[in-house]
């Protein structure tokens, strides 16, 4: 390594960039490397059939030996979520950093996959640990899930100020207030570098504050007559707790039902971050004895997955909860692009059943967890960093960042667009893009993990449009003859005209004159009987029907 | 048919309710029957390769001989896009009525589908036709495509007004209003049943003027030192109205781009619903030798279509247009649910590609074409109607609009949210629920339509997210020995292990086993082997992948 190289800081976004989801972000200086966050993303339909995605973190694995820490900024999957892969590969004992809540999420997730014995370490607000070359410091944020902090990374060349995901909440639920403080202190010590959020800047002014969703739910349960039933993310403790306090205050006793809801929830209590006395807290099996004026319905299902709580509930399949007409559902939560149509499924199901659902779009049920507009421009003021690099949002919510970080005076050259895999280099000279290092996805799809190619993610999306067509066809090795009736088979696919059997006549007759031609020619070879039955079926398919399913030729030499 | 049948008006909603799109009514009394529109709705995620679903009119075609007319409220496909294959399927000369724009739009489908001399009867807003015992107003209303009309329709035992697609604009751009006046007129005749428009019964207030979209328009033209693209609509003759008038007062021409934008421009203007003089409007490849500061491309792709024209210029395989840094592209239009991630896909390329990319979030640049609540409510009171059904929106939709009839005084018992093939009956002493009849969805796939099963799309399902693996065995007919090596043909799977290939020779090593254990037993017939294999590998890949393919054993006797 040359000195050059030794007394620089660079910054690598690994995840997070381009995309909601699966945020890491590598800082290396001389031969110490720290990460922060390691998230995962859930695919949607451009990735069929896969189940997660997790960034492609082998730059970090081919630098192990330089790792001093994994710092996990607050306890959400898109931050957390990637980490039990990334400790199974990397297979030595790194250290975990975090805040209690944080790592008690995790401490879960590590035991579902098996993971013994992680060194966790538990880190405080206000906090401060020594990573190899960097002074860390924890400052508390506000965020939808309690015990966020940010990260203020101190190196001999400059320092980092990431600013986790956060909110600026003038009156959060657990009076624990972003640490204002903390951050001016950062910014009197000078910060080199702030990465910020940039989940909500397309949205002007500023996020409201979680309280006032506690205010439309006494309001809300106080109106209702019959049963109600919210729906939330499992792990928005502050949400849960409000969802409580509104129950017993108009005397109803809560019912947690689908599993992350419960095990969240048990975990939060142990760890003191949820309040509610066990009395007031029933089994879903105990609750068949109460008044459906008694009781509030806690359940996963906010984003209308098809196999959660609420999704059963209005399917009319759960076990323990069945809608009644006069039944208030409370969707407490907004869908993440690309749920709209499935939170919106679950909904007119509801609707359906008799009961009347509330939510975003009626109703104040709901805010968000990330800084709009003037709060993005806030921070941008009060740390009034020399270089700027919006992350965590895509494309279009980066540059909207940039723009607000224009707007505040930052100068143009020294706001930082990146990319995943693009390094940003920074030494006492200053900050400037530095090269691209190895990044993307890795898919996990059922057991295999990183396996999964572009080719095979095509060819589920041929599939799923236009069906498959098998033919097996039997040939004399020796004289080439076709020695049995043709096999066609077809899933998936319609041919137009099936309802007479026409289309399947015709593809028949269509390969049976192939392979005469091709008899007749001489003994073919197998590779030209398979390329011939293909281009001929393929046309006659598309002739017939305007479709391109996959065509798979079997030929076996008997 | 008994005396009491003949003296009753039957309502019957074929599409448009829990859904939005396809919208097709049926009125019918005594041996008289019309329908009011005929559309499509585009397919969503849960219908893998299908390129568009029809309603199922089969109630229409069992009664052919009864039908007098089709009536298209206006000539977006939700509501003309399903009559190609009605007036095919009827096969006799049904008159079509609609007025002069709605009929040029419906013309050209027509032409498309090889339909010649249907009977096309143009009718004037304010105009009136008798159509067996139905006699029947055309009302003006303002929405997102010119020349839209309500239907106010008169029968022996009552009234029905429906609304069509509708808002309230007080500075419509072709100043041609909602016919208050009309509408007030119809109400002092009496209306027995209103059926209104519920698309956006859920947005409070009331929808903002189309004028307010030039403002924001001449405002972007203004600031911009580049190129303007802006995607819509092309239907949306209002809005590219507006796009011209602001290109031309800039000194910029116009040139139009997109399949779809040329032809239905072209319409148009022939009509004389579009004005731009033939010097200000350009084609693509005459457009090279402007400065880039006097052009603005009007384009398709404002859903985020992966083949239209923005998304090719996103891409960077447009023929002629490409995005240089410093342009300006305004995606004027909403995203339909569903197609969320898709126009972000494309935002976030034109951004990547040094665009300024203009949208709903962050600047005036589209308004929705449908009536909000308080002018939901507006019309309830204008019209103060006997009965109330709400249609055209999904259940949450229709709820909503229920529930503003509610606020307006009309009582819970006139107000039906029918359900698609549920009828209403009109008789002397009211209305009430009447029975269910044939109704739901037909596919259309590729050149199939309706053949299309539930089985079909299952099996495209499981082929998308699992795939597909297909054994292939030849044995002996005479012995029941097995004459050849397996095939085994796997797609779209991935099988844990399988950079080493391990997994393939672990199924090869089952399948041989079960081949070896069902010959010893003596000569297994086909159906047997069949379900072995099946079973066998099915288990298999679940223990080795944790995955459910499609399996599809072939024996071939030789």
């Amino acid at each position: 390594m040359t000195s050059k190289t030794k007394n620089r800081l660079r910054v690598v976004p690994l995840g997070g960039l381009d995309e909601i989801g699966k945020n890491m972000t590598v800082l290396e200086y001389g031969d110490d490397m720290i990460v922060i966050d390691a998230g995962l993303m859930f695919p949607d339909d451009d990735h069929p059939g896969i189940d997660l995605i997790l960034p492609d973190y082998s730059y970090i694995i081919q630098r192990r030996e330089k790792l001093r820490g994994i710092i996990i900024t607050h306890g959400h999957e898109d931050h957390t979520g990637a980490l039990p892969y990334l400790l199974k590969d990397l297979d030595a004992p790194v250290p975990v950093l975090g805040t209690r809540l944080t790592l008690g999420i995790v401490q879960g997730k590590l035991e579902e996959h098996r993971i013994k014995k992680p060194r966790l370490k538990e880190v405080k607000p206000g906090g401060h640990v020594t990573l190899g070359a960097f002074g860390i410091d924890f400052l508390a944020v506000n965020h939808s899930i309690p015990d966020g902090v940010a990260i203020f990374v101190r190196t001999p060349v400059g320092t980092v100020l990431h600013s986790g995901d956060f909110k600026l909440d003038q009156t959060p639920i657990d009076g624990r207030m972003t640490d204002y403080g903390a951050f001016a202190k950062a910014a009197k010590q000078g910060v080199t570098l702030l990465m910020s959020d940039s989940t909500n800047a397309e949205t002007p002014g500023h996020t409201p504050s979680e309280a006032i969703v506690g205010a439309t739910l006494r309001e809300i349960f106080a109106r209702a007559r019959q049963r109600i039933i919210v729906a939330s993310f499992a792990s928005h403790i502050h949400r849960v707790q409000q969802v409580c306090d509104a129950a017993v205050a108009c005397d109803r006793k809560v019912v947690v039902t689908g599993r992350s809801m419960i095990n969240t929830t048990r975990i939060a209590r142990e760890l003191g971050y949820l309040h509610i006395a066990d009395e007031d807290l029933l089994d879903a099996y105990a609750m068949g004895d109460l008044p459906s004026d008694k009781v509030v319905v806690l359940c996963t299902g906010s984003q209308g997955e098809p196999l959660s709580a609420l999704a059963r509930i209005a399917n009319g399949d759960h076990k323990t909860v069945q809608i009644e007409a006069g039944d208030t559902v409370v969707i407490s939560a907004t869908p993440v692009p690309g749920n709209e149509k499935a939170v919106s499924r679950v909904m007119n199901r509801l609707f359906k059943a008799g009961a009347d659902v509330v939510h975003r779009g009626v109703a104040r049920v709901h805010v968000s967890g990330h800084a709009a507009e003037e709060e993005l421009k806030l921070m941008l003021n009060l740390i009034q960093p020399v270089n700027f690099a919006p992350i965590h949002g895509e494309t279009r919510h980066l540059h909207a960042h940039a723009s607000h970080a224009r707007a505040v005076g930052i100068p143009d050259e020294n706001i930082f667009v990146l990319e995943n895999g693009r390094c940003l280099e920074i030494s006492e000279e200053g900050a400037r893009l530095g090269e691209r290092v190895e990044s993307g996805v890795v898919y996990v799809d059922g057991l295999a993990v990183g396996d999964i190619g572009h080719l095979v993610l095509r060819d589920r999306q041929v599939l799923s449009s236009d069906g498959i067509a098998v033919i097996v066809v039997a040939i004399d090795g020796q004289t080439g003859a076709v020695v049995r009736d043709v096999e066609l088979v077809t899933r998936g696919l319609v041919l137009a005209g099936d309802a007479s059997g026409d289309s399947m006549d015709g593809a028949h007759a269509r390969i049976a004159k192939v392979l005469r031609r091709m008899c007749s020619e001489g003994v073919p070879d197998t590779a030209g009987i398979k390329r011939a039955l293909r281009d001929s079926v393929s046309q006659y398919i598309w002739d017939s029907s305007r479709r391109r399913p996959m065509i798979i030729p079997v030929v076996l030499e008997v």
